[in-house]
């Protein structure tokens, strides 16, 4: 049996709601119309006191205010604390959080289910749009946190960690809402029945939780991929437990402190958002996926763990998006500049760093067509060099783009590309000039002949961080023939091309369709095949071995909840 | 590589979308509402030649001239053929079906998606919608089929297995289109840069299938719960094999014969549906649900074969509805002599055979309190036993009622119930009028001591049939925690109460939001706990052990397709 619940103040949620609805309102019909739209200024300099936020240099000072600090949550069932992130950048930040005990904590979660259900889908989700609201306005504070444990330059922080992770989070809960709000709260039913009387019921319709959902966070986008499925699940009624990467704790913390603050002022239990830090190597994910009371996971990360997770936490719905291969396929350009300097964007962003960064580069073994003349293949590749060391020629510019590599494991990766082939742009390491310690390199490219055997087993492996492989393929023909099997058996979150031929743009058109992955054709101005838009663009598609959801459509809400029907002689 | 897409004659496609899109609108408009709505009228005189269908004299007809005879489907694959159906009624229906090899059949269907992909939604609604008014006008000619396979007397296979099937099978294309819908065929996207230009791109968005969906058909119901997974399935976009009961293959393939009928002729290719008849004991389902074609499976039946799916069935999205133990909690009521009539009903409608029949009927020891005074436990038992014997006493009407034994298994259950308690309804044997070899039997009721260990294990399983128990419990709180404990680890497809106290009502109603399970509430007239109609109630919630899925929602849909996105500069 639950607690009692607690009742929430009607005149605060009465608040929220007529607070937040407009935004509700316009966030479902931008994923109605997929046009652009957010209510996040993305620009950094949109935010300060005149705009009741904080500045950059007050999110700055309250993000120093944290390091070395103990980050009390007030959770039931804290047994220990637990600290260890350092900054890819080099300073440790020597924040404590609480260790907690499970066997507490999860029933205290448990126990707040019955109060946040019968809130209803608008009240819940007025809540989370405060959650967020409250997290936009510190959005410079949250860039820190980003940028020292994912190693993302700081604008990007700013931005993907920032206003975008909250665009992901706003169309989670207009998800949840709109899937929710689908079947009335209650109708009549009146069936007729001849010449007698109609058959009358009353029905009552209750979108209720499946139970505790666990999201485990990864390292470079700890808010970004966090969001849509904590935010997704809170608004369909479950508490949520937030089991961060162990490098990347404090901006899913700080997202917690901010969740239970909220929680708590409109009268509902805080333990509906816990944390769940880890003592290095503790792995406790594992532990916490097999429990009885966790009925939903949200994961991003490897694909052994995440395959390992839809094999065996089979009480929960989960949630992936895992490893795949990204492949441009080359063909033919009317813009061979714009394409050069769109690609070498795309490979030098955070370091190669995301899982939309491509991998492969198919290009044609006879050269490709475009309005510079015919290019053969070694020109694509040796121009495409030079273009990313044109973009990169400046250290302080550069600094901007990468960012700093994440991990070890990324850099040794790095070192050991050189190995695979010819190495037709090297990659070189850049002095950060504010923090020394920090581990900048600059993108490798590695050419692959794609008709050798050898070159199959490299090209058809995820090589996480700044690699691409430059792969000489018979045709275009070939090429999607490649970019199909990479798709099918590696899975992809991204595909590309450039082609100005119709009958390859259908080639490449169909493999997609068909292997179900998302493409970005063209692109040679601001966009680039690694970003992807809330509200608009579907982040991975669900349905190749990449990823089993996608950001954020019905089925990333629909099976969080389920509808009871009461139904009564009216 | 798919094969070149066979091309829809646009002609024929949009007289089909004209034709029905008022119906799909209607039916859209239903599932919003909740409110009662069918386009297939469930009168049997509503059939005929005037209404441009089979009379009930021309549907038996129909039924009697595929007797004995082999039913061609023009599958590729087919390897021989299978007989062995046996109506519960007697008579062996010797109709033989087509044997698949899935290594020739599978890649076939395959092929075929690609152009029915490309159809869209709208188009892909109008041909199953046609499927549907084919099928509504043989619903006479049907009904035999579900008679002489599931032993549902005529008036119930006319009705659950005719209209109300279909019903379910128009629901589900909703459901598909609504969610298909609910991107725009393309999007315009213009981000605004500030001073500079703003980014531009053109975005389209096609909802394509997962690949081939594995129906597993059931021998009670084999239309009513087959139409709801096939029709969401192929309204999708994915082809549907169909792997019916052994026992209850003409409905479905009389379903698929249809299908494939409609298919062709709007130039699609009919290896969109087929069927994969088995030899009995061959038990191919197993081996299907493996292949890795197969991305969707529905299943009816055992909790053993469905949860061995959900562990094994890894590469496809596995939809389930098992066992469940159904119960009633008897508080009290206003309406007693209404309460032991429907309550009678209920437990003897199609011999108890439903996933939807009351199992366990919990009263308090000490008696309740109704309009006709207090009751004793002993009292409420033995009008309720004498409710069944009047509702049962003329033969003809118990027959109408009854039906048919639709296996052995059922039987012996029935026959080894008077082993678990005291009896306080003995089941007899009654003669069929027009058939007899039929096993007909009226319900067992059994008493049960719910204080007593053994009586824990015995109602606490599925004791599927024409038996039920009358649970002694200590009171009505002590109900409701057996009702709490039978749900989480039995699961329910229905619950019913029966109370005129308002904190009883809630307690039971608590219970039902936290263990996940659909209520009836003092049900005394005409509508029936086991019974369901779609577009207003859910079949199942899809949260307790008894079925993953309900019949329907956006769940039951949203996973069934992803979303491909193509963006390009605009």
């Amino acid at each position: 049996m639950a607690a009692a619940p607690t009742q929430a103040p009607p005149q605060t949620t009465a608040r929220l709601v007529e607070k937040h609805r407009p935004v509700l309102d316009r966030a479902l019909e931008a994923i109605r119309s997929r046009e652009y739209w957010s209510p996040y200024p993305e620009h950094p300099k949109a935010y300060g006191e005149e705009h009741g936020s904080l500045s950059a240099a007050e999110g700055k000072a309250a993000f120093d205010a944290l390091l070395g600090t103990r980050f009390d949550l007030d959770q039931p069932g804290t047994d220990g604390w637990v600290a260890g992130e350092v900054s890819p950048y080099g300073p440790k930040l020597g924040t404590e959080y609480p260790h907690a005990d499970a066997g507490v904590l999860l029933p205290a979660m448990r126990a707040a289910m019955p109060a946040w259900r019968d809130a209803g889908p608008e009240v819940r989700a007025a809540v989370c749009l405060e959650v967020l609201a409250r997290i936009n306005a510190r959005s410079h504070e949250f860039a820190h946190a980003v940028m020292h444990t994912s190693g993302q330059a700081y604008l990007m922080a700013m931005q993907a960690g920032g206003p975008h992770a909250q665009d992901r989070g706003l169309e989670a809960v207009a998800y949840a809402f709109a899937e929710q709000s689908r079947t009335p709260e209650a109708a009549e039913w009146n069936k007729p029945q001849g010449k007698r009387d109609p058959l009358r019921l009353r029905k009552e319709f209750t979108p209720v939780p499946r139970g505790v959902s666990l999201l485990i966070g990864c390292n470079t986008f700890p808010t970004w991929n966090g969001y849509p499925g904590l935010f997704a699940s809170l608004a369909t009624g479950n508490p949520v437990l937030v089991k961060p990467h162990p490098r990347a704790v404090l901006p899913l913390a700080m997202t917690v402190r901010v969740a239970r603050e909220v929680l708590a002022e409109a009268g509902f239990d805080p333990n509906l958002v816990a944390l769940a830090a880890e003592r290095d190597g503790e792995g406790i994910a594992k532990e916490l996926a097999l429990r009885p009371e966790v009925r939903i996971i949200d994961y991003t990360g490897s694909t052994s763990f995440g395959d390992w997770l839809e094999a065996n936490a089979r009480q929960a719905q989960v949630f992936t998006e895992k490893a795949g291969v990204n492949t441009i396929v080359v063909d033919s350009t009317d813009d061979y500049r714009g394409m050069l300097g769109n690609l070498a964007f795309s490979l030098s962003l955070y370091s190669g760093q995301m899982c939309t960064t491509p991998q492969n580069l198919l290009i044609p073994r006879d050269g490709i067509d475009t309005d510079a003349g015919h290019k053969s293949y070694d020109e694509v590749v040796s121009d495409l060099a030079t273009a990313v060391d044109k973009l990169l020629g400046d250290d302080q510019r550069a600094v901007a783009l990468l960012g700093a590599i994440v991990n070890p494991g990324v850099r040794e990766r790095l070192e050991g590309a050189a190995e695979l082939g010819e190495v037709a742009l090297a990659s070189r390491a850049v002095e950060h000039p504010e923090f020394p310690e920090a581990t900048v390199r600059t993108p490798v490219i590695v050419k692959l002949d794609g008709g050798a055997p050898e070159s199959e087993s490299v090209c058809m492996s995820e090589c996480f961080g700044p690699v691409s492989f430059a792969v000489a393929v018979e045709s275009t023909e070939a090429a999607v023939e490649l970019l199909r099997r990479t798709i099918r058996h590696r899975g992809a979150m991204t595909v590309g091309a450039y082609t100005t031929s119709p009958d390859a743009e259908r080639l490449v058109e169909e493999a997609c369709l068909e292997e179900c992955a998302q493409l970005s054709l063209n692109l040679t101005g601001g966009v680039y095949v690694n970003q992807t838009a809330a509200f608009s663009d579907f982040h991975g598609s669900g349905g190749n071995p990449a990823a089993n959801a996608a950001l954020c459509d019905g089925a990333f809400v629909a099976s969080r909840f389920r509808v009871v029907e009461v139904r009564r002689p009216a």
